[in-house]
């Protein structure tokens, strides 16, 4: 199984608890697995509890470090301001997502992606967007469909 | 004492703790402090800890909601990428903040700040920006000037 499809996993178990269902996972550049997480937001009323912080929260607890240097992220879809911001100030090296924000106008990533290359920005990582964007984008569809 | 002198005392009690001293504050629109905090980067080692992310954990598990729609964020500075998405997604009402970000190069609020009139932003706090500026950037250029 890849990242991608753990990713998807940490995804369903957020949509069987009633959250919105994204996941996300830490991966040490050495392959091995370092935090797994999915949304929380609606157990623990957290608004910043969203999977990519939730993640990063564990594995600085597990590393005991603020900086991940070495790790990558990959979550289900395409991360949201504050994430955006909370993986520049972690300096994770690489973002993998998913589905693609659906606010998105233009072709590519979206402003928020495109800050990283701003003055403001200390760290900016890569990013691969559009990984199984089709899985991922059918399980927010799917949560939205049933919610609205 | 006003709001953004106890924000300066939290920014204090952060630089004791040989923090980055910043501090935040929530307040209930009827005037009531929810929530107070500093800089935990250093003692927890999770680099979403900052003063900002810190205070609205606290609100949102008193007040048990992850919208903390009646709320209005003081802080010694200008918030960063991850924290002004925070306080967007927590559908706070307004910020005011002390010092400017040091990277902003134009008159006014930074790029990130102006995120919120973009169309990927689902909301967009009021932003006073520049009270006590003076105290609150001290502190930051006296904690850097002890650290560079």
């Amino acid at each position: 199984m890849n990242f991608m499809e753990i990713v998807i996993e940490e995804a369903l178990k957020a949509q069987d608890n009633n959250e919105v269902p994204i996941g996300a996972v830490l991966v040490h550049r050495s392959g091995e697995i370092i935090s797994k997480a999915y949304n929380l937001i609606q157990s623990s009323h957290d608004p910043t509890s969203h999977a990519e912080i939730v993640a990063i929260r564990l594995a600085s607890k597990k590393l005991k470090t603020s900086r991940l240097v070495d790790c990558d992220l990959f979550v289900t879809m395409e991360p949201c301001l504050m994430c955006a911001g909370a993986i520049s100030n972690a300096r994770i090296r690489r973002i993998y997502f998913g589905a693609y924000a659906s606010k998105r106008i233009d072709v590519g990533v979206s402003d928020i992606m495109k800050y990283y290359s701003s003055n403001e920005c200390n760290h900016a990582p890569e990013i691969y967007g559009g990984i199984l964007e089709i899985e991922c984008s059918k399980l927010i569809k799917s949560y939205f469909g049933t919610k609205r």
